[in-house]
């Protein structure tokens, strides 16, 4: 496979309210990576997006991003894999470049999501799940993760107060993010004393309905021709995808996330590497029961111990395994489609050494990992400092 | 680019009413397409679809088709690029083993449209469209169609029944395709005697509404250990894409779909081809009048001249540029997700001569063309016989 680069991110504030259009969003990221990556023309656009035909009557969102940018001609598609197709997106790119079909593409991940009624938005959502067993039997996203919360704190016999080290934790990081929605300290008094949304699940415990959108601009590495001064270089030296069943019904085990694993390990074998060289793990923390799981799946954790990397403390920037350093899904935001590409900026900016008040010391290998469903898709990459 | 060869293929026949869900549609195309090429596991599924999210309740295909067809664990994804969703698959699982990310890939397409009102169907379509600019106006696939066949008709003085040469051809060649939606001869009689849906677009210049599924097995060439017995090897030999305006009152001129002139030129430089090495060209019939521009943007003829080749005969099977030689978008069916498989389907069995009654003689080189919204994006593929 070609080496391929990261030249350039973009973003946008993650935000509860917008004016703009859905591809009005898109092109502002858009725009900014390309700014960022100091380049005008790219080969291609894919776009990340979950809702946008059911939330903005708007399918087609490539090639109408792609003019909205400026980018009329190129190549341009969406990417489809429920809150995992940010990362979807991505790995397009990624083969888009590994393949030689083309050179230098961007990568844009966006969703529009508080404009509707809150009802007909978690029913869009639902779509994410297995309909005809989940979603038309009442199931949101919501009531499938208490289901699985509940069989944690039953199995491992867990206090379920432990979970707020997870949310404080997001919280406090994104307090110095400025692009991400919820910029306030939440403490463990906020936590416990929040609304239970769906038994054991509090309102802590769940990532926001928000807007956002960002981007990244990829190109193969006998195609950059320098580094931004001061910047070192950031390959990506591992993509891989892996599926499990969309209902979790059909789970071996609730408590284990298959896709989750076999995602990860497939990832470590191509950046050969092991849980213990990632110096950032930005994992899919929409719930707190799913970053516990994510860390035990993905080998940072056994079975029922990851709860206890967010209890002694070992999540902070600080930590052995500094996980949503820039607020995360649960404070950043959640704007479904555009999640993937938003991970992928940050973890830039860390390996980068941007991340200001939020750095990472020494920060050299980073790994992000975008989840569709309750774990039926599960897409990882990892990124390399190259100096 | 690693050499991409098709291993084999599947299609389920396309129907105006169905019991089945989206999801067995496409793993049904799935598996049928695992047995013609003898092989039980693939790498990754890549689903092209447009409407589920709005029509079934359902996205997240990828994961949900790859469980169903017996492939969980698989990497998969859905591409989305309105009615040319199909191909933007293809060019995703092409990419894929491209890059050498994969060897063997699966690429199905798949719509279901029949089982909602009529309206929230069209409403559904017309997200293909601008809808900030088009599909809130009013305006849907049919009325921007007829807005450009208006205005051939105008600019180069000719009868507005002439067009029906394309639905006739189309119709002709569906009688002996035994997956085609529409098996019965249609005459300029009943042609012309047929209802204007929009003036001057009758019921038969336009394809149906309906459902279906398509899938494709790809192979690189490294590790394609034998071909089927008595079948030679079909090999990808360009796959490219381009977009243009989606609103069609942004083109520099409402005739010339400069997305299939882009995207065809790529294709043929690509398969260093020329539009006389073509022998087959499975074009977007969604409307007789896409048929004639694109016969002209793809240079087979000149502006205003596409429409002749279709009343001199030389669209049929034995005539200089066979279109539509299953039946077409028109007569087939035009299941939007699926119709860019079906398209690759129906080129492999012509140029492996298992076309039955519809055999082009000869038929060495193939091109598909799947066109999202009118004329927004355009991706090309060109296959070819190698033996």
């Amino acid at each position: 496979m070609r080496d391929i680069y990261i030249l350039g991110v973009g973003q946008i504030p993650v935000t509860k309210e917008t004016d703009q259009s859905i591809r009005r969003l898109a092109a502002d990221a858009v725009r900014a990576a390309l700014a960022d990556a100091e380049i005008e023309r790219v080969g291609a656009l894919y776009v990340g997006n979950m809702l946008s035909g059911m939330l903005s009557q708007q399918q087609h969102l490539g090639a109408l991003v792609a003019d909205a940018a400026g980018l009329r001609g190129v190549e341009a598609a969406t990417a489809e894999a429920a809150c995992s197709s940010g990362a979807a997106a991505l790995r397009w790119g990624i083969m888009a470049i590994a393949s030689g079909l083309h050179d230098v593409v961007v990568v844009a991940g966006v969703e529009k999501m508080t404009h509707t009624d809150r009802y007909e938005t978690t029913r869009a959502l639902a779509t994410a799940s297995d309909w005809e067993t989940e979603g038309s039997k009442g199931h949101n996203f919501i009531s499938l993760n208490a289901v699985i919360m509940q069989e944690y704190i039953r199995r491992y016999r867990v206090n379920r107060s432990l979970f707020a080290a997870f949310s404080l934790n997001a919280h406090r990081n994104a307090i110095t993010n400025p692009y991400a929605l919820f910029r306030k300290e939440v403490t463990i008094l906020d936590y416990e004393q929040s609304r239970i949304v769906h038994e054991p699940i509090r309102l802590y415990d769940a990532a926001p309905v928000c807007n956002g959108a960002a981007a990244v601009v990829l190109a193969a590495g006998d195609k950059v021709a320098r580094s931004r001064a001061g910047r070192p270089p950031v390959q990506v030296v591992a993509s891989a995808a892996a599926t499990d069943s969309v209902g979790i019904a059909d789970r071996r085990d609730l408590l284990l996330l298959d896709g989750v694993m076999f995602s990860s390990r497939r990832a470590y074998a191509q950046a050969d590497v092991l849980p213990a060289d990632i110096d950032i793990f930005e994992l899919h923390d929409a719930y707190t029961i799913m970053a516990v799981l994510s860390l035990e799946a993905a080998g940072f954790a056994r079975p029922g111990q990851g709860l206890w990397l967010g209890v002694d403390g070992e999540i902070g920037l600080h930590g052995r395994v500094p996980i949503s350093t820039m607020g995360g899904l649960k404070a950043r935001g959640h704007p479904v489609g555009a999640t993937g590409l938003y991970q992928i900026v940050e973890l830039y900016l860390q390996l980068t050494g941007q991340a200001g008040p939020n750095q990472v010391p020494n920060a050299r290998i980073g790994m992000a990992q975008n989840i569709g469903g309750t774990g039926a898709t599960v897409i990882t990459h990892i990124l390399k400092r190259c100096d």
